[in-house]
């Protein structure tokens, strides 16, 4: 049988939330990662260094518990990569938390979820004193690119955002979260500061998925997926394993009701069968080799960290994907993957 | 108190489905429009005299019946409009049919909910003999106009075939039904045998309304709301009484779990409220005049049309939309529209 070992295998941006649902979901992660970016979008946010102490408490907390599921999983070999909500702090502040943080996540305010009390404009000259410091102190800066405008023209109007990020912090390692547009995939060759995540659900689906047939509350996400362009921009960088682009799930579960509902929810659940869909996407276009690279090669490099031992071996052989993860349900529920994972070192 | 008489509302594109759900829903139409036209995308489709005359006596059936909220609602003067599925028919079929029917509906196949043995390619020379009959028997031709393309771009992808059929059957009425884009409304001045209905939704949302903020299921139909640019368009020629538009809501009712679900259904349900939205929106827009000419008169140019005579008086007082109508949820429910109406005579 077809096998695929993926070493060190890293989520560079995903969402535990907290309570039970940080309880069911962490262990999920820590299975078959070795580590993941913790975004910090809690209500309220993370924005104080004893805050962030106990949200990383609660996740080793949730990961040593590990879950009914989970009782053979090696959740040992993990590490939380903390991040703070941006707003603007100060240098003795920023240099306290330098240490305990991967990374600082700018939410435009109300641009998705729990993202209230982020930046209401991009006045650069406001923001200078923090972006500077963050510069000297190599403390990313992780963004979720997208205007107030348009839905499709979100992402694609807030490129001037990162241009003008770019151009005045040049030594500031700038991560465009979950890029969506063959606009964002352009700018990473344009700054040399310019990185950028991309989740599994971007590679596959376009708009047409989410409400093309059916409308499909369960792929509905922020950003929303876009064009079959963009979708195809986007798988070509993943593939050939761009050195400037990182896999993150943007993992985000919410309880089925506040999907399937009035008003549902953003956020596509995938932390639990990305690995599996991503072979079987890697393998289908026989780039398997390059999945090293996107899974966690590039991250180490763009973030400089050496993330603990761990081995994840898949096997071309199905899988079929749970209906539901506690009350939470995954991306394909139901469906049968091509590959799964065998065992994990 | 501000009030408005509408003389012989006219629906000119509805659905109201069949069994217990056009029970439900017929009454709602028949109290306050003239008459409405009937979609034939039943299952199975209406392609036969017997079973266009039996769907006839069933939503006959079913507005006599009332229904409990509607006991005093005025349902006697109101018109049923049949039409067929479109297929190829022959002339003797057509000429059997003529007068008892106002139109022909014509669906791509899968393009939409029940269009299943649709048109799947538009083969000019196969659909000759049909659209030339029709021509000639002056049935008109009704079409749901959206390619199997991009969501977004369906209804634009669909234009050429608009053009080869205006082009080609020059004594048909080509009515483009439920337009959503700036390119549909750019046809009407183009071709002399081309009209278009529109929907309350469409001269109000975009795709920002369905997806932009929470996912919203009940504001999810087929064509999708599109931009902001086309939404203008629509308010436009429909604020202006453009001739060649006339009001077809598109109501179509979903049970409740149909559209909350895991894949929810196209349609939106306005039946009950589109005559109090409308006298808001021409209101709000200072265009009050105009809305007679888009809510009946146009149409009964276009159609020929002489429906029996309804006065509906609007009043701008509240109206608190109910969450439900029976177990479907209409447009903006639970929302407190400005415009009520006051006495249908």
């Amino acid at each position: 049988m077809k096998t695929h070992t993926l070493l060190m295998p890293l989520d560079m941006h995903i969402h535990f939330r907290d309570g039970v649902m940080l309880q069911r979901v962490a262990p999920l992660t820590s299975y078959c990662f070795s580590g993941a970016v913790v975004m910090p979008n809690l209500v309220p946010p993370v924005t104080t260094l004893e805050a962030l102490k106990a949200y990383k408490q609660r996740i080793k907390n949730a990961i040593g518990d590990g879950g009914e599921d989970l009782d053979e999983m090696s959740v040992d070999a993990f590490e939380p990569f903390m991040t703070l909500f941006y707003k603007n702090y100060d240098r003795d502040f920023l240099e306290s938390v330098a240490d305990e943080i991967i990374a600082i996540k700018l939410y435009p305010d109300g641009a998705t979820t729990n993202s209230d009390g982020g930046v209401k404009n991009f006045d650069i000259e406001v923001m200078r004193e923090t972006l500077e410091t963050m510069s000297e102190l190599d403390i990313p800066l992780c963004v979720h690119g997208e205007s107030n405008g348009f839905v499709m023209d979100r992402e694609a109007e807030f490129m001037s955002v990162y241009e003008t990020l770019a151009q005045n912090f040049p030594d500031l390692k700038i991560i465009m979260e979950h890029i969506t547009t063959k606009d964002a995939v352009d700018m990473l060759d344009k700054y040399p500061n310019l990185y950028a995540t991309i989740t599994v659900q971007h590679l596959l689906i376009t708009l047409d998925d989410v409400a093309g047939g059916m409308l499909a509350p369960h792929l509905f996400c922020k950003p929303i997926a876009k064009r079959p362009e963009d979708r195809d921009a986007l798988l070509k960088v993943a593939l050939n394993a761009h050195p400037k682009v990182m896999f993150g799930s943007d993992s985000a579960p919410h309880p089925q009701h506040a999907k399937e509902s009035c008003g549902c929810a953003a956020g596509v659940f995938t932390a639990p069968i990305a690995l599996q869909v991503l072979c079987e996407l890697f393998d289908k276009h026989d780039k398997l080799d390059n999945l090293q690279s996107f899974i966690s090669d590039n991250a180490q490099s763009i973030y400089s960290v050496c993330p603990e031992f761990k081995e994840v071996i898949l096997e071309e052989s199905d899988f079929v994907v749970p209906a539901k993860y506690g009350d939470v349900v995954p991306m394909y529920a139901g469906k049968t993957l091509k590959w799964s994972i065998e065992e994990v070192l």
